[in-house]
């Protein structure tokens, strides 16, 4: 039987998503945590990887087990084996030719920004602090200029292991309440730190570095070296994760801020 | 030369405001940021004290020194003696008659409850965690049987130090967006545990135990026994303290959330 389950986690706690050795990973603490509910080892396919310090709000995974479980025992068991930096937010026996990343068909990340002169104290594990007054309409101006399928290898990391650099970029909203801006990206897939990138190319535009113009001429060059300072990790969520709706998948709401 | 600052802090990474003897406390990490500021031992003065795991965002306090500082070198080099866990907002020379605590004519406080039936990961040193459904309307029916100038004996530690048990409730206020419930609450001042109380009561309503009108009940009763569970500290903020027009102190924009 295949599971598929909604998982939430402050990556501030873990070296990211992926397994390493000897460092704590969400991926090893949710396996854990499934196996001895069912009392058998099990392995989860993730939607999307997440870097050291990058949070989950609404990342999905499956596995395929043996055990009968109710969905109740899936969440409440794997939530009082989890350490207290990981939830499980939801469970849903899935057909089999359900698969949490190659059935995936969009992506959200929201990427939070406090803009103050002073360091975050209560968010520092879960803003990236812009200390230059920002200008969101800007960012914003900049940001309709990526809108769109396109080639990003200028947003990509060197390290990225995609086969090839086309995404569709079909949302990137830059929203301000008070102190706090709010980036919010959704694609078919993103590039390894494509958002951090983006981040870093809104955050240069809006702080005056560079004009609303420049985020095309990056995109245009695709030459990962234009495009400048890669945002920090502790700002980032990824937020949800997109299936085609026969697969009946819950919606989970969005955070508010 | 009397100095009012402004202070963040995470409770979560301190044993409350108030200095004690082997733990780390608020005040001795700004006393110590602070004093190396000043070259000399700097002693702070407190707005509100805040129990343990209890969080200040517009916390204020006052001290004296001799030290000739410009505002931005008493916040930018207390910033950078402070452990990460407290920020220092803004300072300001303020003038003698200014006390941190005596002249405050309010304060200012949320709490935030994240309702839903699996326990956070993200934010679970920010939030009070309450799994069966609320009803904020129910809640917001007994909020408004407390507002006033009343005896809040039945909302007060035992260990309570105020003389007197009359406050005045100028607001209450419950609010919900998606999984997040905030209620704010304002008063001239507030006894020991009162806000955690007041929380526990409305909780113990938008459940369903009790009729909004029990709030009014337990006020009336004038007795800490009637009002049941004492809501956890982690969902608590500090806001903001009010004082005098003429003092001039800054007005801080508030949290969206």
């Amino acid at each position: 039987m295949r599971i598929a389950i909604g998982v939430e986690y402050d990556g501030s706690a873990f070296c990211g998503w992926q397994r390493q050795h000897g460092q704590p990973s969400v991926q090893a603490a949710v396996e854990e945590a499934l196996s001895r509910v069912a009392d058998a080892p099990i392995e989860v396919v993730v939607a999307g990887r997440t870097d050291t310090g990058v949070h989950g709000l609404g990342q999905v995974a499956h596995f395929d087990t043996g055990a009968q479980r109710s969905v109740h025992a899936w969440v409440m068991g794997a939530n009082a084996n989890l350490p207290k930096a990981v939830s499980l937010r939801w469970a849903m026996p899935v057909s089999e030719d359900f698969h949490a990343r190659f059935s995936a068909t969009g992506r959200a990340y929201r990427y939070l920004i406090l803009n103050r002169p002073q360091r975050p104290a209560v968010r520092r594990h879960f803003v990236s602090w812009v200390y230059p007054p920002l200008d969101e309409a800007r960012m914003q101006a900049a940001a309709e200029l990526l809108i769109g399928r396109h080639d990003f290898s200028a947003f990509r990391a060197s390290a990225c292991q995609a086969k090839h650099p086309v995404r569709e970029l079909r949302r990137l909203q830059v929203r301000r309440q008070g102190e706090l801006l709010a980036i919010d990206a959704e694609a078919n897939a993103f590039l390894h730190h494509m958002v951090r990138n983006l981040a870093g190319v809104l955050i240069a535009v809006g702080s005056g570095k560079q004009p609303p113009a420049w985020a095309r001429e990056v995109l245009e060059g695709r030459d990962r070296r234009l495009a400048g300072v890669t945002a920090p990790p502790e700002g980032l969520y990824l937020t949800g994760v997109t299936y085609p709706a026969h697969f009946g998948l819950p919606c989970q709401p969005a955070e508010p801020w």
